[in-house]
């Protein structure tokens, strides 16, 4: 029963991660990594994303909802684009975020989770863990920690001046390089553990 | 031998927490959940901290090290205090941080970590999972998600003017506040749960 069930979620996540690589919606610094995984017998990729740098919106509750999204750059930014999109919000409150790396990893028991919990914690990264934990299906949650996050505008006034503001993309670009660094060490010690 | 092992372990954690508590060393917004696990069967607490703000000092490669705290407050801050810590530091590169809950919670086997999954998820704290899994020995690490990460200074020159620090602060102030009522919705919902 539990077998069969991981085969089945195995090969939707096959499907799903073939179809996003064809359509060209998978981050590429993840695909050698997915690859391995969904070649492997007991795991599969359940959703990646290599960091990215995001302009959000949230009302004065900090709900976000999806439409919050107001820009969202899987790549190195520059000041001007997100200087305009500063400037182009009128909701309430906006947010500027670099984000890490989340990865979310499937596998069909606890004796195969731990290897990667293992994998994470030489790698460095940090925050790792056993999310779903049911017979045939375990999915292990994978968060970065490089990360920035800062409210940059509030009811129509910008809170943050030029010269901050290109400071800051320098730094979420390095932030950014760091994201995918930490990647690269962490497919390696994946292939080195599971292999 | 699990058994044993669990027992140990959490009589262990039990006397830190007793200490920490009598020394005045634990956030005082978590000693009723810790009571309340410490007294449990199949649970403990192994560290908390119900959110801070912080100054933290990093080298141009961003590793931390413990020395790194240039200020740390478990509570509200007030502007001037933050704008002396910022001035008063030295080293590169100095981020302003709100940091979120971050709670270990211990107990013996899978069956009895889930229910903790469930309380996070219906709590709303979204970044939890089992991070060690050892017979006897299960460590489940809870975070937050609300957080301020930016950074404020580096090589002796402030980024940020002081109208955008004054804003800063009174937004971190808010999120510290977030942090505690999630807080106090997790402990609802795992004495609803574990009881």
């Amino acid at each position: 029963m539990s077998e069969k069930r991981f085969e089945m979620v195995k090969e939707h996540h096959k499907n799903t991660f073939e179809k996003a690589k064809k359509d060209g919606k998978m981050d590429k610094e993840f695909i050698s990594l997915c690859n391995f995984l969904t070649k492997s017998k007991n795991y599969f990729s359940a959703s990646s994303c290599a960091g990215r740098i995001t302009l959000v919106g949230l009302d004065m509750n900090e709900s976000k909802k999806e439409s919050a999204f107001h820009r969202k750059w899987h790549r190195k930014v520059k000041f001007g684009e997100v200087r305009e999109g500063i400037e182009a919000y009128d909701g309430e409150v906006l947010w500027f975020k670099q984000e890490p790396i989340i990865f979310h990893l499937g596998t069909n028991n606890l004796v195969n989770s731990k290897p990667i919990l293992v994998a994470c914690e030489k790698a460095g990264v940090k925050r790792s863990g056993i999310k779903v934990a049911k017979e045939g299906k375990f999915i292990i949650e994978i968060v970065g920690t490089h990360q920035i996050n800062l409210p940059v505008r509030e009811n129509g006034e910008t809170k943050i001046d030029n010269t901050y503001l290109k400071y800051l993309v320098t730094k979420a670009n390095q932030k950014f390089v760091k994201n995918q660094k930490s990647l690269k060490k962490l497919e390696k010690e994946m292939k080195k553990l599971l292999k």
